[in-house]
């Protein structure tokens, strides 16, 4: 941890006149999104009754692999038939430990203010998790470090338009990896008061970043959540240990868990987009009733990362029109089933912040949206094809996480009659600029962004040119020079900082 | 005309071996898309009905200018109370003639492959319309020239991501104002075959349209329409002479009639999404009722052009979310009254076709496909809120024009028994890659889009590192370079060469 955080310096409440000021000027952070749009079908009802009979056929036909001792020894207590590694379910044994989820439920920030509202009908935003490489302020693409994760905990921390943050946005590749997810809590917890994702890859670090949770906040955690656990499935018909042992520790700590089917269509599932949803609900639901069985009552969204593959280059392909109706279609069958699933907000293949990156994220952003995706996931950051998380596009992402959460809210009737009286009084050929009812509600009305550039040729012109890119770059360095970061017993540092030492020193750098 | 043109200089069927073989290679053209996703509502059926009945009161009570004594006159004649300019319209009046349109019909192009089908359930796309300056293939911003126009109707001809050509995508600024509108039609009847809009600005101008048009139609066009005219509003609640001379004039002729209110959000509209609905409403079924009057079954789509307006500079901003829903609730309207509707599908509002161009153009055209819009306008170019076509952005835009589509038209079940047998043969841990199945279906399965770059870091590095701007300049170059003029008979050519040099010889090039 870099001694250049002021937090032990600084009393509690020894904020600055200017800061708080400055902080009274910004738009508040999003608070828990309702919707108020009816989502896109892409199926009809007997469409879906189809695909999940043919995910319920394979779960029992076919079976699922559960790569992990302990998860084949629950499965057989549990009733069901295993053989070898492969366990056979049956569509009551599935749909059983699935009503034992909740609907709904909260993650909590150390900040009380700060929640993330997860149910069927709310949209939260997280940003993105997992790249190795960063574009910096400078537009420099290289391998990530702690310095760059904290800056992006930081920005997240800052702007409002995330609800969750990533935890692991970017990898911090000057730190030995056995050491990498104390470093990530650390910043979490420290340098964000938010909600956040903890690692889950093994037993070891899932109860490491559970313990650091815990020093924070203690027996809270006991009966609320405060972070999530993102497990990734191994597509096709694949859970392995690694990400069962993590589930198993944040399930039985009462954490959130996030269980992700990794599509690359055509790749790891047929190349039929209707037959690659019924196998990725197969391999969602087989985790998500896994997760009860750890523990009825798991707090749960049901995950899907989903791309299709470029057959001239094995590359992801982003923003891809299949994977937005497979958002569709995913929408509809977790909904049918009670739970919140998650869609990939932000998703861009580009090697550069630029159009392709824009089109790209807008139209991932818009699918998840109007899919009613509960989680969006990877709604900050994430270009080429999540290899990267560049520092310009996370605030413009974040920009328009606040668009896209207004578009989901719908159309509220509040004014419609004193507006419908403006109507009347303006009449034809009139202008509404100078009305009473436009001073009134033009704020609230209509937003209006900051990043995304509205002058005139000229005036821009005037401003020096700058293409988004730039812009976005210099808001992120100005927001990074005003940071300040949230306040924290400094006992509560000192705990953490000493589970860190201590456990560096218990844990080899060397990975075995 | 350029006399660069080697229409004449080619023999009919005269085509070269090498342009044959090229041709095969190409994407085909959009044929007709019929929706196959269920479009998001925004608002209930109860909530609709206020919507409406707002509407019908306006334009009862306030009711609506016809700044033009022949619409009075048919108005009067109609029975609708007129006092002055003010035409005060009642329910049943308004929903009598609306009902005499037809829900769907065709424009045709003079190549008989070349339709948009119009309707309900379909989706078309039509370039950007009336930019006054060009971004060229060097990037550089400047007034556009009629080689300009032609060189977007020669990527219009060429792409296969539109139905319709803009016919005045950009303006000719090098051409006198009185004599452009026959450059523009000569250019769209000439450069391309497909249907295309002509101009509307008044009386004498649209009938020059419309005889050129006839000059290559005939009589086909007293039961056909082979091309639309674009009618703009003057909101609040007036509709202009000029405009309306021209929508006669097209009506009469039997051709297609696009109505726009035009809507600057919280400037000429009250600072509410509902409200503003309701008021463009108004504005548009005044119109489309109007033009029933003057034809009874003429062909129209509800128009709509809607943005909401910055209050620092007061620049329209595109793609924002209120914007979004108006969409959503013009939709639900149109589905009410049976006709189809437009939506704006690529709006931008960028300085430069970089990242915020990219948001904000598929922020609106998914806006536009989740609504359900019929005609996708400006689907090609739009940038800098309609003050730039952006010939980079062109073939952009008409590529994802591709990808909405696909999007649009749903999912299909015709290969998912088959798809799921490759799942059993496949089972847990394996591949599809190389699987029957996947070879044979995965052309199809998921779209490969050509612009978008999904190479790796290293690959499109050793490319040249282009951004997509430049990507899209080159492509656009390579396009123009390669193209040929669709086939015309020589003698057509000839005579609208000589209507255009009579016109010219009648017209002064001054404006009065």
């Amino acid at each position: 941890m870099s001694d250049a955080t002021p937090i032990l310096a600084r009393r509690r409440g020894g904020r600055s006149v200017v800061a708080a000021a400055r902080e009274a000027e910004r738009t508040p952070r999003l608070s828990a999104i309702r919707y108020g749009i009816s989502p896109v079908t892409a199926v009809s009802e007997a469409q879906l009754d189809r695909i999940h009979a043919a995910s319920m056929a394979i779960l029992r036909d076919i079976g699922i692999e559960f790569r992990d001792e302990t998860a084949l020894q629950q499965w057989r207590a549990a009733g069901a038939r295993v053989e070898g590694s492969r366990v056979h379910l049956t569509e009551a044994m599935v749909m059983d430990l699935i009503a034992k989820a909740p609907a709904r439920f909260t993650i909590h920030g150390r900040n009380p203010a700060h929640v993330a509202e997860i149910g069927p009908d709310t949209m939260t935003f997280a940003t993105m998790q997992g790249a190795p490489c960063v574009r910096d302020l400078d537009g420099i693409r290289r391998a990530s470090t702690l310095e760059d994760l904290r800056n992006f905990n930081r920005l997240t921390q800052s702007l409002p338009g995330f609800h969750i943050g990533g935890g692991f946005t970017c990898e911090p590749t000057d730190i030995a990896v056995p050491w990498r997810h104390l470093e990530m809590v650390r910043s979490a917890l420290l340098d964000t008061d938010l909600p956040f994702f903890g690692l889950a890859t093994g037993q070891q670090r899932s109860e490491d970043c559970i313990a650091m949770a815990r020093l924070v906040h203690g027996a809270f955690m006991d009966d609320h959540a405060v972070m999530a656990a993102h497990i990734s499935g191994n597509s096709p018909l694949v859970w392995d240990a690694t990400m069962l042992e993590g589930l198993r520790v944040y399930a039985e700590a009462g954490q959130v868990v996030l269980l992700s089917p990794f599509v690359l269509g055509a790749a790891n599932t047929p190349a039929d987009v209707a037959a690659t949803v019924a196998q990725l609900n197969a391999e969602a639901l087989a985790c998500l009733a896994y997760a009860q069985l750890v523990r009825a009552g798991t707090r749960m969204i049901y995950g899907q990362y989903s791309v299709s593959v470029s057959m001239k280059s094995g590359a992801p392909m982003s923003g891809m029109p299949e994977v937005t109706l497979m958002n569709v279609i995913v929408g509809q069958l977790a909904r049918r089933y009670g739970l919140p699933w998650r869609t990939t907000a932000a998703q861009a293949s580009s090697k550069l912040f630029d159009a392709q990156s824009g089109y790209e994220s807008a139209t991932a952003m818009m699918s998840g949206a109007t899919a009613g995706a509960n989680l969006m996931l990877h709604a900050g950051g994430w270009d080429e094809a999540g290899l990267v998380c560049c520092m310009g596009k996370f605030v413009a992402d974040a920009e328009q996480n606040l668009l896209i959460a207004r578009y989901a809210q719908g159309v509220d009737f509040d004014h419609f009659d004193e507006a419908l009286e403006a109507v009347s009084r303006i009449g034809p050929g009139g202008h509404y600029l100078g009305d009473a009812f436009t001073l009134k509600h033009f704020r609230e009305a209509f937003i209006a962004p900051e990043l995304l550039d509205y002058l005139s040729h000229e005036q821009w012109k005037a401003k020096g040119e700058k293409p988004m890119d730039q812009r976005c770059r210099e808001k992120a360095a100005e927001i990074l020079a005003e940071y300040e970061p949230p306040q924290i017993d400094p006992a509560l540092k000192a705990s953490l900082d000493s589970y860190v030492a201590r456990r560096q020193s218990e844990i080899s750098p060397n990975i075995a």
